[in-house]
């Protein structure tokens, strides 16, 4: 399959980042909450290798933020999660599932306390800014949503501490995972998270100035050239060996959280305002009849991506479907995620999956690829 | 500029059209509502000439419809739109500014009536679906909200009628402009609109079953085969010599519907039960300080598109930018629209544009291209 063209318009925003991300050699994008988001640079592999050994620069601009501020802030962040936010402090992160009435996922946001009555929602692909704002009025809460002027920007992989340290000072080192401190860079103060959407470590610095955006990238290049600092990207190869879900990819509104994997963010034994509470917990009684499993597919390397179900089978039984699958170099496999019916659910089980490269024998793994090292 | 590539995912949707789609030989896509719209075939200029002369066929399934149906379908629709539903009846089509509660432009989708408690939203770019469902919710109204499996391929050109009476028969010709009525194909119900995001004339077929996509398709190709028909979309120097307006491109939440010119589709004198009602009442007293015109640029073809705000000068001031631009063969001149102030508006001002191409002259116009032949 080749590779389409991408169009450029001003519907597809640019990021403050767009011009470096260009001159560093992006070779593919894809397009995500109306943004370009790179998807390569020198290639999928290489892109991997470097990841997994020295530091990344990502352009995550397109997580956008939701911003929830107000008296009633608490009362709406609480109605649209099963995750318990009550213990949430401020200074820290929450990945919660965001659902619909049914129970359905509509987004799995990673959320930042600012203050008492104001949450960041730094969403995935979807305009969740709807949903929350149309919530904030039918309901009449007193808070006011707006999608702020903020550009994350990720630093990703095992030498990413460092690098911050160099830029930001030593007290990188004492956020904590899924805590944000604020810091300094030419005066401005800045939010800098410990997370990301990669396993090999790292920070998210939520830009708030578009301004502030050349600099802050060319410093951390000048800074981190010992570092072999380079431009990335998510990488679909680490991802998929490390379990990360990609809403729209591997998950949508016609599944729940559970079936998702994602019970243990939902609180749903113990009332909350959740508007999914009560088609969740229904679902909970009989635990869910498919879930999200990390899968092995045998044989060469797929070559083209997964742009579409792949069906699995017991024979004739249709019995899941794969919706990420890429080869990985150092699992020496292709590594997939998909969903599979209960009945075939269990570590090991071996089905056939029916992909545009043929049929090809699948392995139902209880465990992401990098949990079972 | 190169022309970047685009990754593609099952996020990216493909459509029940894509296979044809890609064996006519698309050249680039964008991305519309979570799926792929292919933006050209020959080139945008064939393209352009081949659809003012005979026949295209958009797979346009990007269009999603919000299907809205129930009791309470007719009063949630009059929150959405300033624009009066009250006279629509069944069988009709309405363009309708959809805004929040600041009177912000959401989207601006052809709706249709399907029965007294049935609507199907036909929306731009967007995710509509979460705006209408979480007032629903919030509102408590007896509603359900879906995004049914339908996939619009839209006919356009002088010679679409001609293609449409040879595949459903005479009564095509008895369809008004933004009206629908039910046809058979292949033994199934198919709602045809005579509606499409052209001016060259057509029709919107509303498939609703994927296994009819590939046999409609092949039928339209071999019925129209002496008519000229190719594979076409939405085309850009077609629209903006015509004065459509692309949602996201001309006009976003920051954006009024009277700033886009779109107050004859508002009824705010008369109180309409519209959440933005009152804001757009308050700045409809005042008149919008902007709205959008149609402009002809100088100089030499545009080279890139433009992917962002290209700002209008007078002097050294600021005073509209410009947010689609493309050269047009038939007016010999750059066709473009944007936001100009009040100040500025008037048919025949000359200003100065910045754009990558260096400081051009511009020429603001009362009316569209197309309306001033």
């Amino acid at each position: 399959m080749t590779v389409p063209a991408l169009s450029i318009s001003r519907r597809l925003r640019n990021t403050p980042f767009t011009d470096r991300v260009n001159t560093a050699g992006v070779k593919s994008y894809t397009v995500y909450n109306h943004m370009l988001l790179p998807t390569s640079f020198k290639s999928m592999e290489e892109d991997y290798f470097h990841l997994k050994k020295h530091v990344q620069v990502w352009d995550v601009s397109c997580q956008r933020q939701v911003s929830v501020k107000g008296p009633d802030a608490a009362i709406l962040m609480q109605r649209l999660t099963p995750r318990n936010l009550t213990k949430m402090v401020v200074g820290q992160c929450y990945y919660i599932p965001i659902v619909d009435d049914q129970g359905g996922m509509l987004n799995d946001p990673v959320t930042l306390k600012l203050a008492e009555d104001h949450y960041w929602i730094s969403i995935a692909d979807g305009d969740l800014l709807l949903w929350v704002k149309a919530l904030a009025i039918g309901f009449g809460l007193t808070v006011s949503i707006e999608e702020p002027d903020v550009f994350p920007l990720a630093i990703q992989g095992p030498k990413s501490a460092e690098l911050l340290e160099r830029v930001f000072g030593p007290a990188i080192h004492t956020i904590r995972f899924f805590r944000f401190q604020e810091f300094t860079f030419e005066g401005q103060s800045l939010i800098i998270s410990r997370s990301g959407f990669s396993e090999q470590g790292g920070f998210e610095i939520y830009v708030n100035d578009p301004d502030l955006a050349s600099p802050l990238w060319d410093t951390l290049f000048k800074t981190g050239q010992d570092l072999q600092v380079r431009a990335g990207c998510p990488n679909l190869i680490e991802r998929v060996e490390s379990g990360l879900l990609s809403f729209g990819n591997d998950m949508t509104s016609a599944n729940t959280p559970l079936e998702c994997g994602l019970g243990r963010f939902c609180q749903i034994e113990n009332e909350t305002n959740c508007i999914g509470h009560e088609a969740l917990k229904k679902g909970a009684k009989e635990g869910p009849a498919r879930q999200i499993r990390s899968i092995a597919i045998e044989g060469e390397p797929f070559i083209s991506p997964c742009d579409d179900k792949w069906p699995l089978f017991d024979g004739e039984k249709h019995v899941g479907d794969v919706t990420s699958a890429v080869w990985s170099p150092d699992f020496k496999t292709n590594v997939a995620l998909g969903m599979v019916n209960k009945s075939h659910w269990a570590d090991g089980t071996s089905l056939t999956i029916k992909t545009p490269q043929g049929p090809r024998t699948a392995t139902i793994l209880e465990k992401c690829f990098t949990d079972r090292k």
